[in-house]
Parts: structure tokens; sequence; C-alpha cells
């Protein structure tokens, strides 16, 4: 389904040899309207990926008609040359295509700091647009992962319209404003301001607040694209659910696939006197590896749930925080609370909730814990 | 040496059975004057242990007579009870000492969330005062131990005068203004406000630049107590620089005993706009798990280097960033510099430097790498 569940849309995946291990690595989408309007969010890292800063360009133009996406290199911090190389990736997909380079985004994952082997990119790309079909969603999908173990796709379903997305991200996740590689298509017949609109409330509560390793990356890209071919236009706050539906199913796929991870952590953070304040005190807990570690050897240790909260700025007093570990409230107004051996934390999913008794705020950030394979995974990376 | 290489100080370390496993776990240093001069920074973490509010309010007295240190336990997040009992170990000193216990300094650390196990701790007291001797300083610095695999000490001689320290930390090291316990001794005839500026002056260049972990404790204490009994007023840049050399010899002790760690990484930031700017970055790179892991795998993964930069506020431009790995220039001008295989990462200590160019301000902050045997160590914690 993917990308190819909504009208008006053709993809395809293939092996261009840009991966030595000759999995698939390059990914097309085409949109072939009757429009092309389009959204997109990137990293907010300072050190973008040249793929972003050209894709940053392309969406200010307001029109996107393909994207075009490699794993097997992030081509970022290149130099000119990357900028170079993404031009021509542009160009060569405009070329085939009878499009606009100035139309056709560009998304790249995988190493830092490698030039990409164009040699291979560019001929990918005439066997791609050769192989663009309505049912080339999935292939698209499996095309862009890195380290994902699995591929993922989501599908909302409207009253005769629909968004469908893709994913990939598997490590070097912490909000920046996506986090991975994502496209989401719809038929649905809306301008690029309802899209901005709805991508920037979707994913502001949903890739933003899945936290894996604190790590930004300099490739994310998060891309929405509407080709009009449903000729339905729906209510936005119908329309502006069905994105954030599709972006929550998405990260929450990128959680459960996380490099190395045995726990997804479902971090509420309630009773704040704000959301941001919800937010910081969420992230801070999700980052601290302490506590990630503990979870991971299924230890209830509260404590350094406490010690993160006491490392930020939101408002609340000490001895009124209460913490519960899956229900059980192991820390009662900043002290000792129940008994932590009630705690049950044989399960993959573990859900601390932290009462800063401040307010009347929430936020749920999601993240992994901390394992020796994810140092494995990231001590000898390859994508 | 460690706490008694000063005249007028005696100490002692035994096993109280704080404990279960029988090893050292109460510290008592005792300034025997003439003079009992002191000063002291603590965490800046929110969420404080009782030791901490206590020893903050004795050293607001200006006088400091005896410390006493727990290991095994760290009383944080113990509620009212917690705070009665830190009080009731310094009456007790303070009793068995015929001192005040305003004027007794307390430290605990350890398990947060765990009451301590006062009828076992109270007797310790005595049984420690008992055998108090100018000798006693290697003791106190092994009772004061947790994760640690070695006690750490420390020593300056100044010209008539000493400065000498013992520490503790393997573990929860960031900076927020310690990091850990210390207890500092001199002999030199200073008085509070200059032992104050002293500590402040180097804490701030040692141990606040210490960060493995990223996490911060609710604990954190260190302490300067000054006797006098040398007789000896040094000038205020000597003593500083004493202060400074000891708690940077400390710091690298912590540093060399990380939990887990396999590798100590020196990240020195050069040619930034402030010295905030570099130690913002400083900080940024040294707690990025992907780059520790890296680097645990002696992989000079540099890319992890500018993602971590990109996170930051400073002053740079990204495409004038060069980041050295062990003297090798892997990056230049935000690319690919000098060929990645030429460093050399088989020894322990590991030199990433980050060139900004925006400025003439430099910071160096110590790390480790994120290992398997971190992960193990934290996710199964005793003390």
């Amino acid at each position: 389904m993917s990308v190819t569940a909504a009208k008006g849309f053709r993809a395809a995946g293939i092996a261009a040899g840009i991966k030595d291990s000759g999995n698939p690595d390059l990914a097309l989408v085409v949109n072939t309207g009757p429009r092309q309007a389009a959204a997109g969010v990137f990293t907010s890292n300072r050190v973008k990926a040249a793929p972003v800063l050209w894709s940053e360009q392309v969406l200010k133009g307001g029109t996107v008609s393909a994207v075009v996406l490699n794993s097997g290199g992030a081509n970022a911090c290149t130099g000119p040359k990357g900028f170079q190389d993404t031009h021509a990736t542009a160009e060569k997909v405009a070329e085939v295509l009878d499009l606009n380079a100035g139309e056709v985004a560009v998304a790249s994952t995988g190493l830092i700091g490698v030039l990409l082997p164009m040699d291979k990119l560019l001929p990918g790309v005439e066997t791609a647009a050769a192989q663009l079909s309505e049912h080339g969603g999935e292939k698209a999908a499996i095309a862009i992962k890195t380290t994902d173990t699995v591929h993922k796709t989501a599908v909302h379903e409207g009253d005769g319209w629909t968004v469908g997305g893709m994913a990939k991200g598997a490590g070097m996740l912490a909000p920046g404003l996506a986090t991975m590689l994502v496209v989401l298509t719809t038929d649905a017949d809306l301008d690029g301001d309802v899209l901005d609109r709805a991508l920037r409330d979707a994913t502001k509560v949903t890739f933003d607040r899945v936290d894996s390793d604190g790590c930004m990356s300099t490739n994310d890209t998060v891309l929405l694209l509407a080709s009009g071919a449903s000729r339905v236009t729906p209510a936005y706050a119908e329309f502006a659910e069905a994105v954030r539906a599709v972006c929550d199913d998405l990260g929450q796929q990128l959680i459960r696939d996380a490099e190395g991870a045995s726990k997804d952590i479902k971090v509420e953070v309630i009773n704040a006197a704000s959301e941001a304040d919800a937010v910081e005190v969420g992230r801070s807990i999700a980052r601290n590896n302490l506590l990630k570690c503990a979870i991971h050897g299924e230890d209830p240790n509260w404590g350094r749930v406490l010690s993160a909260i006491g490392t930020t700025a939101a408002a609340f007093e000490p001895d009124r925080l209460n913490v519960a570990i899956n229900g059980v409230w192991v820390c009662k107004n900043g002290s000792v609370g129940e008994d932590r051996d009630r705690v049950d934390m044989r399960y993959r999913e573990v859900r601390i909730t932290a009462d800063l008794a401040a307010g009347t705020e929430s936020a749920v950030i999601w993240t992994n814990d901390l394992t020796a394979d994810y140092v494995h995974e990231n001590s000898a990376y390859s994508s």
C-alpha cells in the first residue's frame, strides 16, 4: 500500500548498486496529478545534508512532481560536490520523466561524509523510472531501509480519499522536526498551505516526540504530496487527523524497530504547568542513559526518573513529584511509594508516568531502552 | 595521602554494614584546626538528596569541623525521613567528637530512593571516630567507593602548605557543578571566601567538564576544608592553581574509571566565538551516543561529530567546520578531509578536535565511549 495507496501516485524501488550488499537502495515516487501540491518538514540540525538543502528549495516552489530517495549514503558533509550530486540526481529524474528538476525532491540516508557513487545512482534512476507502478509502494519502502529490519508503511482511508505513506529510520532518532525519511501521499484535493498546516500539526505530536537515542540526523525529511486524484476535498479537521494517524502509526513502527532495542518506552508526563514543560521533562527522561539501561534490565529504577526530571527547568516541586512504572506508583511525593516489586516489566512495552503536580498539561514521548546490541550495531555501522 | 596529606586533618574509613557486601562504606574526615574554614559546591540537579540539602545549610555557616560520608545508599528521594536520618547522622558525629552538628557536613552515595540502615550507620560513626588517624586518608577514600574499581586520591605540595583530596564517581557523571563526592583539604591558612573562590574557579574547568554519561546526580558534593595548620597563607593565584591541579587530577581519575569505559575521550573545541560556545559544542559532542559507540568500535566517524555540533546554538558556519581525530583532520570545511584510515585509535585515549572557525576561544570536555559493559553494569546496578 504505502505511497501508492492513494490514487495519482506511482512508485518503484530497485537495487542500483549503491549498497555493497546488493540490497535495494533507490526509490522513486511520482505524483501523476491532476495536481502536484506538497509540503515538507526537515531536520532542524544546522548541519544539513545536500538533499535537505536542495529539497527545502524545491518545497518553496510549492510543487513536487517526484521524489527520489536513496539509502546507502546520506550525502551529508560532502561539500559542493555533494550538492552537485543531488542536483544531478534531480536533473536525471526530470530528464527521464520529462519534468522540471525544480519540482523533484531528493532524500538520502546512510553514512555521513561519503560521496554517492553517481555512476551507479544515475543509471539506477533510469531503471527505477522504467519500473514505476501503481503497485510500487511496497518496493519503494523496502529500498529506503538502512539498519531497519523491516520496512514501514501505513494507510488511512477517508471518505473517498486516502492518506498513505512509508518511513525509514532505526537509529539517530531524535526530534529536530522529523527524524527519518518519510513520504506521505494523498489523493485528497488540497493545496500546499493546507498540506503544510496538517503536516506540521501532525509531526509536532508524532515524529517530534519519538526520541530513540537523542541523536538528531542531518537528513530528516518528511514530505506530504497531494495528487487531487480523488476529486474530494475533505474538511481540515478530518484530513489533519488522518495525517496525524498515519504519522503516529509510522512513528510507532520506528520505535519498535529501533536499533538494538528490547523495550519500547512510553513516557507520559501529566499535570504539567504547560505542554512545553511536559515535553521538556519527557525528553529528559527519554534521554537518560542510566534509566534506559535500567529498563533494559527490567529494573523499575524510579530514582533515575527523578534525577532526570531534576535537570529540567520545568515548573515542579521535588517533594510533590509522583512516578508510576507500568501503573505502579513507585514514587509518591518525591519519595518511596508503592512496592517496586509489584512492577511487572516482562513485556516489551513499558509505561513511565511522571506526575509533575504543577498544572493540567501533558505530553507523551516515546523512546527505547539502551542495550548492548545498540552499542554493537553502532560501533560497527554499515548501511 | 588523600585528605590527610595536609596537616590538621584526621580521617577514617570503615565497614559499617551499610553495604550487603561487607565492604567499607563509612568515612569520616575531621578538621582539627586551628581554623575550620570551608567551601562547597553541590549538584545543580533540582532533585537534591537529603545530605546535599543539609550540607548546603552547613556551608552557609562557613565552618565545617567534620565530614561524614557513606556509600551504599544515596539517601535521595527519601522524603522527610531521609532528611531526619541525615540530621541524626550529623548529630551522632557531633556527639562522639564533641562538635556542633551544624558544623558537620554529610555526603551519601549509592542507590536513590532507599532509606539508609541507621541501625548500622550510627554505630559505624562511633567505630570510625575511634579509628581517626592522621594516616586515615587512604581508608576514607576506599570507604566512599560504589562502582568505582579503584579509590581516587591526589596531592599537590605548595611551599610549606599542601592540598590533598579524595573522590568517588564512576557513573552518573555529568556536570551540575561537581558530579561526584569529593573532599579536598588544605593546611593553608585561608578564609572561607578565598576557599570558595578557588574552589569555584577550579570546578568550573575540571569537574564541570567531565561528562561521562550525561546523567546528573542528585548527590554531587565537592568540599574544600582548610585547617590553617601550616600557618602559611599562599598567594591566591598559587593556591587556586593547586586546587585546580588536584581537581583536574581527580577528574581524570574519574574518567579513567568510568563505568564500562574502554576509551577516554578528550573533546577539544577550538576557535569558538566564546568559551560558552566551546563548552556547549564540547558537551553536545561528548553526549552523542552514536559517536560514543563509534569511538568504542575505533571508527573515526566524524559525521557524528558534525551532526552533534549541528544541534547547538553556537556560532559557526557548517561549511567552515574542521574536525581532527587523534590529529588527523578527517573533516575540512564541513566535508571530507584527510584519509580516515590514517587515524590510529588503538590506544585508550582518543582526542577529538572541533575547529569552529568562529573566534579564538576554546574548551576541553572529557568523556568516555559507550560500551556493552556500561549497559550491563547499569542494567543491574548495585553499589
